[in-house]
């Protein structure tokens, strides 16, 4: 086989066949292709296409190039869950322990974040003592005995993916549905769930700016994770505002202390309680609706929110900080943003992706994989798109540890939003939901 | 500026500035762009497309990145002339000069030929002594007092060519019209003539195998020449069957002696009357049909044919083998393939490609830089295209000092041919000629 030939039929708008793509993947991890034919590929894929059959092949082909995880000591169904990214979209602490509250397993492998915003495992371990490297022994252990877990992804599964995806961030060919598709649900299948529950954002907080293109990902996916034999369903949710009211890693984990206990922001309340029932559902423990009111009632019991707090302490962290809430702790530097004097209508516009970036200013994400997290850095939000504003208002309130970021933050955070006379359209949270099959279902 | 902000612009179907291409050629040349970078926009080039500006400004950078012939040395017009390549092409010797004969100077500098066809200076070559690597003194002197002299190219031209020209045959991006235009019009303008001739070939034996693609590129390339201030026309001719009978350097030159003593096959005789008076027209020394009479006068009275010779013998050359027909040298094997007994009517297609692959196999081109040409090797076909053809008729002669290559050449000679009951609709030579402003004449 030649690379060359490869390139060509792509370029020339032609399917790959599972040996074709085998052999590049094996190429591409051996280091025997040269990146320069790899990314003429990626080109060709990202202006011609690349199918279902061919995306799911070299998914598996990617998933083969490396380790998976072994989760056979845990009996029963495990189940997943995945968000593509955004701004204030820490769903995981509340759906895995409201979904481990209901008996479904959860065993959750979660990526550390680099850029403008957290990961899930930096939420996790704004609980002082928290580990996130727990051994594949300890993981099911934990697994087993609280009903939910969450670690840290090595760097061992889909050796191939990591290296594809390097090139794509260099060459400018990130943004091809297929191509996105393997590139998740390779490392999804890795790390070895049979339920997986997908949640695909668009907006300007997102990468995906439309809701038609999220959908067609999110569509993908799950036929790619059916074709691999697991139990997939995803929704397509509205990043153009943030998702709650907290940005930043402890001010997100009291928000989900808070939406444990029945409070907090609807629209964060409606996202966790879908993705938690789609995934009890998919498990087959009832219909959607009989899922969500078997949710509604770990709430109301107080079971989901001490789920919590018992997959903390099960991973070393000491959940005081949420059991107790005088004994929050909030970051030394903070400022009220209001809003100005000639400021009068409504807030019709946020951009969010600017929002993530004001928050990682405050210290909120890591710029290089070395540098510390501050954990109490974020941003409290108190007017949303769509919020009457007069002059003096309260916008948010910016938290941080180094005051000298403050003036920087504010200045962004202020060129973000968008004043008008007239109220703006806010689309809804909940786009659409892709179940058994690729059946579609638009909310 | 940023290489991936470029290829994204281009991805997405955006226009290069001429400042960003002058940037991307610098990145190339000073290694300062990763290859798969520049891969990347390669194949964004070919399937979004690039303008005449774009070609033109990429033409102009790739020509500043290296040094540029300086002909002041020679007083006048200089005519230079360029063939996209084919089987039995070998129209420069010929042109070259005719054109010389008819007083307008020519400046030729050639590249040697690796694959399935000999270049220029490698027939040139094939006449004992004879030096293709003259300094740039004794060129401009030859060129003065001859008229007329063909050198190899160095290295030193147009670096940045070099360079894409590799990645583009590593990634398969070589057939983009615009990359093609550049790539050869760069390297034209380097040579530093006034006036050029182009001969752009379609069809089984060229790289480009469409007519109406041929004149695409014709066309583009005039207006590139054109855009940098020189006098540039183009045809575009048939390579659907080898040019003229001969293949190979020696009986290359045997039929260019033929074909400037107003011999030789009618095809061959056409396209070299047609760029010569092309030229003569452009330099500004009469109409086409004038200057075809010229041309006609100066092969009538034999000074076409001198004028080859006088060539020849400047740069150190013996044309006893041209001037003497008893003393033509021919190659110690020789092979003559006939029709079989089952063939009746007519030869209908012929794979010229292949045809030109099995003189490459009997030793008349290099597979590396560093091998031996045989001068001698090559093929004299006896039926063409549209000929009746019955059993036992002489198909071709096979020359070669390899008997041991003979086998494998017969076998692909004959796959090369297709026989039919009907005659087939053969082509006219000539398909359609570029003059100044793009203007198009069919033939």
């Amino acid at each position: 086989m030649r690379m060359y030939d490869l390139i060509v039929k792509k370029k020339n708008g032609g399917e790959l066949t599972r040996e074709e793509i085998a052999w590049f993947v094996r190429g591409v991890c051996s280091g025997e292709i040269p990146d320069a034919q790899t990314a003429a590929l990626l080109m060709a894929i990202c202006l011609k296409g690349m199918g279902e059959r061919e995306a799911s092949d070299l998914t598996q082909e990617m998933l083969a190039s490396g380790k998976t995880a072994d989760l056979s000591a845990i009996p029963g169904k495990k189940a997943d869950k995945h968000s593509t990214g955004g701004v204030g979209d820490s769903t995981t602490p509340v759906v895995a322990a409201v979904v481990a509250a209901c008996g479904l397993k959860v065993a959750k492998m979660s990526g550390r974040a680099l850029g403008h915003t957290g990961g899930t495992v930096d939420k996790f371990e704004s609980m002082p003592g928290f580990r996130s490297d727990l051994s594949p022994r300890e993981f099911a252990d934990v697994v087993n005995r609280v009903g939910a877990a969450v670690i840290a992804q090595t760097g061992e599964l889909c050796p191939a993916d990591k290296k594809l995806y390097a090139l794509r961030d260099l060459t400018g060919t990130i943004d091809n549905v297929a191509l996105i598709a393997s590139s998740i649900m390779s490392k999804k299948l890795a790390s070895g769930a049979d339920v997986i529950m997908l949640d695909v954002k668009y907006g300007s907080g997102a990468f995906i700016k439309k809701p038609e293109n999220a959908l067609e990902l999110a569509d993908l996916m799950v036929r790619i994770g059916e074709r691999a034999g697991r139990s997939v369903g995803a929704v397509v949710t509205s990043m153009d505002v943030p998702l709650g009211r907290a940005v930043g890693n402890l001010l997100e984990m009291y928000e989900a202390a808070d939406l444990l206990c029945g409070k907090g922001e609807p629209d964060k309340r409606l996202v966790c309680r879908t993705l938690a029932s789609g995934m009890l559902s998919l498990a087959g423990m009832g219909t959607r609706e009989a899922c969500g009111e078997m949710i509604d009632r770990a709430v109301a019991s107080g079971r989901a929110f001490e789920k919590l707090c018992e997959m903390i302490r099960a991973q070393g962290g000491d959940p005081a900080m949420l059991e107790e809430p005088g004994r929050r702790v909030y970051a030394p530097c903070r400022r009220e943003i209001r809003a100005d004097g000639d400021c009068r209508g409504y807030l019709t516009r946020m951009d969010t992706e600017k929002i993530g970036i004001t928050a990682g200013i405050l210290g909120e994400a890591r710029k290089r994989p070395e540098d510390k997290v501050d954990y109490t850095a974020g941003i409290l939000i108190a007017k949303k798109t769509g919020d009457p504003v007069k002059p003096g208002d309260l916008l948010c309130e910016l938290h941080t540890s180094d005051s000298s970021a403050l003036d920087e933050a504010e200045r962004l955070y202020r060129e973000a939003l968008t004043f008008g006379g007239e109220p703006p359209r806010v689309p809804p949270i909940l786009y659409a939901a892709v179940g058994p099959n690729g059946s579609v279902s638009r909310f």
